[in-house]
């Protein structure tokens, strides 16, 4: 029997000595010439799909040593059809292999019977290596589209990060609305996710029900982990979108925990020229130090 | 060169003299013991592809007469894995084969890159018939989750109908808190799909940019047709979720135009034992007297 999975997370996060989340969204036109020779070959959606499986496995193998989990993100892969979800359940396996906790970047939010398929098909049981742990949630139909997600929390020892305030430029026009009791869109979010995850607080102080919260702006980032002491938050933002690891420090508590840190692209893409031979090399040492800027952001949150 | 969504659904909704949608969402313990003997059968992931491809390719048989559209709820096939996406996408094809706009139910809502591979995912181009027509979409992210669908709206006279008020039980949680300035949420994501609608207006006076609006509210209907005057409305809720079919009228303009209505299990299971030799003849009976009672609605509505 597993753990709860915010015990899970924490027990990753000490094991590993990383905050990092390496987010796996596999751009064809930028994988290497050595995996992918010709970016046109990828309009045959098997070939694609082999293309980006080869890729992640190499990917896998050079961060696995500086990160806590990964997060495939799913559009990705869908977009391949029937093939690209069969790389992406490939691709968990294999992560789970490394001993890497597995995020799937679903945001997925429907209602009943849906919501029960969703949860099905994303977390199962945890006898399935090719289901993720945990995965991301959009909360904008209420309680009754979490449930099933909650159920699978109970019994299957899995986690949920609930959308709560993103990263994106347009994240405010809804996200940011003040609301007459005075608190903002996000932090009526914020308060359900405390009710959401009340049930499922472990050894570790955190719950399976975490939040994703932007690290684009860190003021935020401060009155939010003061609102939900009790959860997780993944953070996006950091790296191609703008955020450095110092704007995150806010998120850990004393302990370095409390929050895990999602960086794709600076990742995945830091080599520069696909036909750089040493391309694989690049994508650890990205890894490597983005795992050491953290650990500097943790130790200057912690007083 | 295909006309705009807007209008195109006008067309359909005209042709066919129905305003039903015929919600796919296959859900194996109930399906017919003619298609799946056994349903423990359906363990197996390839074998309840086949079955509901089988009762699908039926369905549709039975309910084209009677509907404008359908409406395959993604998640009842994404827990196939693979062989569940293969068959969505050939139930897609099926469907235009019987000249049915698809209205994809994915309520996808993501940023920047990601949303752009669901739109590729799921709308890509007007050549492709395994693609669906119209996707649902979630507005939680704001307008750069929605830059890409709209690219497909105008590049693909692809349609979107955003969730703005859902039929759920818990959907007032969020969808319903005051805001400061005396709209309620919802209401403030409906003056969003007024925006993204507005550069798709057609013939017919309708957007491309549809919303999704709970049936199980009329007097709220009413004050959201006033709010969203270009916009279709898809109405989830009628059957199963306990809206009647009178509920509807005030979605309706005096043309019987401006909205759509939602029916998944009442029709699908309108047969009551798997065993019944006749299930194909109760499912086109239930979608022919769904499509009168519509009628009678939408007359209702009319001055």
């Amino acid at each position: 029997m597993n753990a709860p999975f915010g015990d899970r997370l924490a027990e990753a996060v000490a094991r590993s000595g990383s905050s990092l989340v390496v987010g796996l969204d596999p751009d064809l036109p930028r994988l290497p010439r050595s995996i992918l020779r010709d970016p046109r070959d990828a309009e045959d959606r098997e070939l694609a799909a082999a293309a980006i499986l080869a890729f992640n496995s190499q990917v896998l193998e050079e961060v696995a040593p500086f990160a806590c989990a990964v997060k495939p993100q799913v559009a990705f892969y869908e977009q391949l059809g029937p093939h690209g979800v069969d790389c992406y359940e490939q691709t968990i396996a294999l992560a789970h292999e490394y001993g890497l906790l597995v995020i799937g970047d679903i945001k997925r939010g429907d209602i009943g019977s849906t919501a029960s398929a969703y949860a099905n098909a994303h977390l199962g049981s945890d006898a399935d290596d090719a289901k993720a742990d945990a995965v991301t949630v959009n909360p904008y139909l209420g309680t009754d589209s979490m449930s099933p997600f909650l159920s699978a929390v109970k019994e299957h020892q899995a986690g949920l990060f609930v959308l709560v305030r993103t990263s994106n430029p347009s994240a405010g026009e809804l996200q940011d609305l003040p609301l007459r009791d005075s608190r903002l869109v996000h932090e009526a979010v914020a308060d359900l996710v405390n009710q959401w995850g009340a049930g499922s607080i472990g050894a570790s102080g955190y719950s399976s029900v975490g939040a994703v919260v932007g690290a684009t702006a860190p003021e935020r980032l401060a009155s939010l982990r003061a609102r939900l002491p009790h959860a997780w938050f993944l953070l996006p933002g950091v790296g191609a979108q703008g955020a450095t690891a110092h704007d995150t420090a806010a998120a850990f508590d004393a302990r370095g925990l409390g929050a895990v840190v999602n960086s794709s692209r600076a990742i995945l893409y830091a080599y520069t020229e696909r036909s750089d031979p040493d391309w694989s090399r690049h994508i650890r040492d990205a890894a490597r130090r983005t795992r050491d800027e953290l650990r500097s952001a943790v130790l200057k949150s912690t007083p």
